[in-house]
């Protein structure tokens, strides 16, 4: 039932491209005073580590968990932090996951290692995963781990981080469920197949890039859906394979078009880029792959996800000394190009989740939209731990 | 003057999307019997490889620039085969290319290496990188290495295909001259920044990626204007830097839009990677990067180009067995799914190239335009070597 599990995925999947633009979707959605759902990192923290805990998952995990999603909140993807802890939870409550799996390695060579996941929260297998790389990469310049047998991993951009605090450059992708129509298709056959590069500049600056390969996300459709409005070409498909502007029939055909969208647009390469995703983590790894990867569902999914992730650090140092002053330098080239709006300036990857924090660290806490925190409460109910706490 | 500058680049990059297509621009401007101009692999080989050797370059290189340029040919890339012979000959005579250069290593470990180029052939530098890459893939599982002080090194997947013919994935980008807005920008800062990654399958299967990060090339603009016809909406801006559909005004602007096109539908996702590729390959290479490039002429340059390369060679034997099993069956799903158009199936990055090389092998030959046939026949003249022969 494609309106049924398109309904499901809204609840998960929010316009990662809302990111960019600052107009986030479920600040968009927000009701009333601003503020009156602010909470401190800390305490959102403390309260992801105990609904994990309470799912019998052991501290050291649900720690990890908490961190990662956080952390996407923090940044200002709210798509990918609090709103996906229930699915996670339920993905518990099913037995799909394994919130104590351990990650096997399976194979190793001095730049490489391939590993099992066994089925365990996604954070942990790539946080394993990518200090394995990281440690690889101090040791011959570069360290590329595959992991098969994992789940959702949270924002790809959490794990190139990891690399770039070391010095390194980062980069991370995974595969995930169906929801892209290959150019020319009319079907759903990839996921929106994200990919993330992070690299250090000097004094805290850098490139941080994380992105899906579908033009928008589902997320946005609804958005415009509810307001009535049509969706521009190039976002979604109808049922016969066409572009269409309808943002009810987009939501209820559930086809994502690849970024780039038409074929006359382009779209084929941001399907080639979903591929060159899959390649890299399904097929590389030997996880599930394309269509044959699970539907999305926030109720706890009946069958395993084993998704296949890849996870690279290189060693910048391996190469011309002085990254990080290009790298600023190139940012600051790119921040100082004239604007065909003096109110919207040009950005490097990653700048708007710079402001994001820099807006948190300065009210003191993150703001939960009310929704958000209505499904916390009956979290706290249902797993009898400490409700959400707020600042005011 | 951006016009002149664009009527040069108008010879030399034709539009990447119509290795898709099929609407190959050399061919759509086509006058005459298709079969009028008809080449064999070997002689039109023969013909670049007397070429180099006239200006000078020794025999094993000037073997090298011929098996790459009509590779492209062969592949249907006509924009980046013979077409480019003249401008590379122009470089040679204004010595910002050194013919006979050696690339040097200037650092190493078991599985990087920072490579000078030292302003040799675009193919002789990019060759021994990927060569080496493979060497260390061999060894380690992975092969990661950046060329500084580099020049025009063709089709990217000339050098992932190299990879792949050896059962390993390759990966290559290469940074070129600034012709890409930023998203929001009024100017061009970028070049085309194209990346290409080859696997292998089964029985000659195989999924090869070639693509530009930019929506379109140019090329495809010039055809909207030679007939007059407005472009689609996300190919390039006006000099305000919005999007503009009139394509003689886009042409005169030269302000081509990333993957994605406007803010709306993406595009600051194809101005990241973009920004990626130059991040792999100026910032970590050393070379010259964004607007620091020299400017396109296909008159030969004052200035030398020094780009920067990026190639990574992975054996995916390291990770799950059955790799090119799995890609055959990932290439099966993708092709068997149910078209939009019954005229039109679905397909995987590689399958236009297999079908114009099947072509050419059918045929005989490589069929050339008539404008090409005259440049060849100058050149010849020029340079004092026999013309080229046709086959009928």
């Amino acid at each position: 039932m494609p309106l049924q599990r398109l309904i499901r995925q809204c609840h998960i999947i929010l316009a990662s491209t809302a990111k960019y633009t600052g107009t986030n979707f479920l600040r968009v959605m927000s009701q009333g005073k601003m503020d009156e759902n602010l909470v401190s990192v800390t305490e959102a923290k403390r309260f992801v580590r105990d609904c994990f805990q309470a799912a019998k998952v052991r501290e050291e995990n649900a720690q990890a968990m908490a961190d990662l999603l956080i952390e996407a909140d923090y940044r200002g993807h709210f798509s990918h932090g609090m709103n996906r802890l229930e699915m996670y939870i339920n993905d518990l409550d099913m037995k799909t996951t394994d919130g104590n799996a351990e990650p096997k390695i399976l194979n190793e060579t001095p730049a490489t290692a391939w590993i099992d996941g066994q089925h365990g929260l996604g954070v942990v297998v790539g946080n394993f995963c990518m200090d394995l790389a990281i440690k690889k990469a101090k040791t011959v310049g570069v360290g590329w781990t595959c992991a098969k047998g994992s789940n959702h991993y949270g924002i790809a951009s959490w794990y190139t981080l990891r690399a770039m605090q070391q010095g390194l450059i980062g980069i991370s992708m995974t595969n995930t469920s169906p929801l892209m129509s290959p150019t020319r298709s009319k079907e759903a056959a990839l996921g929106t197949n994200p990919l993330s590069l992070a690299a250090p500049g000097n004094h805290g600056d850098s490139f941080v890039l994380d992105m899906a390969t579908t033009a928008v996300a589902v997320g946005k459709i609804e958005m415009q859906r509810r307001k009535n409005e049509p969706i521009p070409k190039g976002w979604a498909q109808d049922p016969s394979g066409k572009p269409t502007t309808d943002a009810s029939l987009a939501f209820d055909t559930g086809c994502l078009m690849p970024l780039g969208g038409e074929e006359l647009t382009s779209g084929y390469k941001g399907y080639g880029l979903g591929v060159l995703v899959e390649v890299m983590c399904g097929i590389m790894s030997g996880s599930n792959y394309a269509s044959n990867i699970r539907k999305w569902t926030h109720a706890g999914a009946e069958e395993i996800a084993n998704l296949g992730q890849c996870f690279i650090a290189v060693d910048p140092n391996c190469f011309a000394p002085g990254f990080s002053d290009r790298l600023t330098d190139l940012n600051d080239l790119l921040r100082g190009l004239p604007s065909s709006d003096p109110d919207k300036p040009v950005l490097v990857a990653g700048d708007p989740e710079k402001t994001h924090m820099a807006k948190v660290e300065k009210s003191g806490g993150i703001n939960y939209h009310v929704n958000q925190v209505k499904t916390c409460m009956s979290l706290a109910e249902r797993l009898k731990i400490t409700p959400l706490q707020f600042i005011k």
